[in-house]
């Protein structure tokens, strides 16, 4: 129990808050390279962890950087309140990262697949999105009070043949933005968090990583710009699951002895025909999509036109 | 180990072949007034579990009655060949059941919710169904070779606020059918049914039963017509999952010892915030839900009308 | 020009304030039988046409009844502050058409197809309503300060093989309302209209009726009930198109000159193929039908529920 | 009536079939530049025009190069023997313009939003677009009989607010293709052709032409490679309905006599509000985009993978 491989299958998170968690119940120890401070808001905490070391990101299997994580239980009962409250908690944490003057471009990225639902959370942010970099040049007094915005969702690699970050980084040299902001459906270690867990990092992305296929990382190093992150557990891979129940009954019933070897067996007789796109989900995946992505929106909307009225803001997102 | 309790949340199956093998599993002997008959056919194997008595209706937690399981592994890889001979044996099995002499009126009934992908297979259904009853009065030249059928997607007790029985109880009333095909998203024990078995039987449908809160049954009894249900695994309820990760577990390590209670805490500790709507299911549930609809409906019209030319039918339903 | 056929495609609309419009320009005349009254609201007007004797239902191609019209300009652009006035001026003449006294029961109604996106406009109202009906039975504090509310969308002719009269009458036999609240897309004469305007009557609707294939109606006579028919203009037939620009033509050209048969035959000539079928909308018909769907289910929803706070309406059904 | 301005909204058309007829009809001669060569097939007939010089590329309104037009009525009615057909000549047409010699990389670009229905034809058709290029690195055996292709859904300009083309060429400068096939849904000028039309093109295509609103086009200049266009009619612009009413009228009545200034003003008066997004289009276009999308995508995967048994490719795109 006290070499816990963060990067196998049983214990994959997207979460850097949950990596840390593993990590620390694993050895009972602060870990060394990786501080953290955690604050309130109305309707939930946010933690803001930074992986400061080379030696923290082995441990941690996340790469450098800062990771805020926003959890609010009651996001998942539909509240418009609940639903503002935590969009603007977003949105502060977002302008903490984003340093924006107001002459910037951001171009919003959607990630996944919008033909299977767990994973349409990226191209459902986009469908939203308040793009006015367009009217820049044929309305300039129109959005002079706007940040300039644009966004794609450019698909996955099993539809359309091409590497993600090939295609972003086709478009980003043709539109020169000053940030990328990608959106993504995460994958968590803990099903409390699904729908009701925000992650923003300023480490960048690897699309499909919950899915055992690591592609090609969106990242400062790949893009040329600073690469935002944003993302919502939306399911638990089956195999984490299958480690969770593990763990917790050999605790009630053998004193916490298990067998690492029979662990992984076990999980790869039960789980295998599917393995690594077998989910834990709700059965209501499609409301989940939908309320968190409003979400998400809304939280950037107000991060991004800082000088334009709220109520402008809503009319025009809604 | 002994006492396999098959209405608990642990042990859900909608499969009358899963219950009966649970069963089993746990007692090692055959089943009294439980009958059972096994062929094959090329891609797959065809079982027909006939539950007899009462004694045995409470073992199996099923209603007495027939209960056709169609199992074929390579229905997961979209193949039109495997599709097609998967549709034939449908076919065939129902008839088998049916017994039409060609002037009844069939209802086909989609249940289940088209917002919630991992339950939107029944509705799916009645989108490709092919109807026919409204063109009798109009042009009955045109559909004289054709069976009389009608179709509805009732909706769920969520978005109607009325039980899925009444609904359909009251379209009976009007359209008078001989029989009612009811089709409805299942819920497994083994992931390796996900979309790769088709059950068949004559003894209605519990709506929702896979989520743990029974509805009103849709059968003989409520609807005063014969009722067949079709259904495929789209989702195994994450209860399942870990108990069988914790059997299987305990096989390998503790010879087989469990502590049931604990098993049960466990189960509870770990899922506990969406009991009863977490799943499991595929990321690409949007395609299982396709194929799957698609596979059912050409077995349905195959065998409802069975005095049309092949080319015809696949030409009105594809 | 003096006997216009309003049951002739050319002149179809479903509006009563249309039809009139029709009979008194070619008339220039009152219409007896016919009174109207009038009034504003803050982004547009409101209309009200009685249809009191048979001579006027003869002239007007519409049943007898009140015909409530809101006309709002500004509501094609998706703003929620119109969005907002323009439901609370539906909820107020829904109201006075309902006079409800809270015990209660209503069934919403979503007539037309979810797979024809012009014709989507009820089922989308059904996906949104805030049904209630269900609650009454196991959580009866929680609903105390609401009205019993349920909802179907049966579908179309095409698709279920079954009249939809038939249906929902089979479901009013069920359910047993106290009122029906029937919701469908409707044809316009007048391009400005498409989601621009909502028709509110009490007379019920005949489905498909903008489709040249009248189905049988929905009414007090046919379901036992009152029912209250709400549309939307999705589309302009484009038969009343090719002879409004006709008209308008000869009004420039030929000093208001034309020929009658000509007219017909030019539209026939012209529009034959798909005749019935086509239609003039926008390019954006899927924004129109959504922005549609939902300021009616907010004014359905406030007038049902007088007595729960518009805050907790407002968080229950966005 | 000899001056036809083919620019103006009237007589858009984005088929060079129809402006070829539009012109010979308001001059009854052939059009010096233009050559043209017609074929049938069993459901239908193949015009190849050649627009050969910048004298016929005024006159036409469309840039020189070689339109190919399939022709078949009978493609409205969802045969799948019709359909077969269709792709076949289409698959033929292509391979003739793109002179493949199996080692290159394509991409489909499928023009369009999927977000408005009319307009949903590109997204549709890459949905199911069969892509292998990342197959060649990893699986390279599994796919030494095909081409290499990719595929992506660039957006439109109004939800990205990036100018499509800047995107297209973005991917290009990365993928490096041999060859770009554009699909977009078409405006034509006849509601005969709604659905019934595939036109294939060499010179490229300016997304939303047929929109009033032209974009930078996608052709060999602006991208670098041979841009082959595809494209299907969904629908006709409102103002091509009104004045083919007004000549059509205008020959029956007055001898042929039209006043142009007049039937500018109508058109102007009548269909003001939404000019340039009003279309006429059939109610059942969903159907319509579904079953074009199919027939196009058969078709290019035909024309793309010749070496692959035709039942492999079946299996596989179905």
């Amino acid at each position: 129990m006290n070499n816990i491989d963060l990067s196998s299958e049983q214990y994959y998170t997207d979460l850097a808050l949950e990596a840390r968690d593993l990590v620390r119940g694993a050895t009972g120890q602060e870990i060394a390279g990786v501080i953290e401070d955690k604050q309130t808001f109305p309707y939930g905490s946010i933690t803001i962890i930074k992986i400061e070391d080379e030696a923290a990101e082995k441990v941690m299997g996340k790469p450098r950087g800062t990771y805020i994580t926003i959890e609010a239980p009651e996001l998942k009962y539909k509240s418009p309140e609940v639903q503002l409250s935590v969009a603007e908690a977003l949105s502060e944490q977002l302008s903490n990262l984003l340093h924006l003057k107001g002459q910037e471009t951001a171009l919003i990225v959607g990630l996944g697949n919008w033909q299977a639902t767990p994973d349409a959370l990226g191209p459902s942010v986009v469908k939203y999105t308040l793009v006015t970099r367009h009217l820049f040049k044929h309305m300039p007094d129109a959005v002079q009070s706007y940040l300039s915005v644009c966004a794609i969702a450019p698909g996955v690699l099993g539809i359309t043949g091409i590497e993600t970050a090939e295609i972003i980084r086709g478009v980003v040299e043709k539109v020169k933005p000053n940030v990328i902001i990608a959106i993504d459906a995460l994958a968590a270690a803990n099903i409390n968090r699904l729908g009701t867990t925000i992650q923003i990092s300023n480490t960048g992305i690897a699309p499909g990583s919950g899915v055992n296929n690591r592609r090609v990382e969106i990242n400062f190093h790949t893009m040329g710009v600073p690469v935002i992150a944003i993302g919502v557990p939306t399911v638990v891979n089956a195999a984490v699951i299958g480690r969770a129940v593990l763990e917790t009954y050999a605790n009630k019933f053998s004193g916490g002895r298990q067998h690492p070897v029979y662990i992984q067996e076990t999980i790869s007789d039960v789980l295998e025909p599917f393995q690594g796109s077998l989910v834990v989900t709700p059965r209501e995946i499609d409301d989940l999509i939908e309320n968190a992505s409003r979400t998400i929106n809304r939280g950037i909307t107000m991060a991004l036109h800082p000088r334009v009225p709220r109520e402008e803001l809503e009319a025009l997102i809604s």
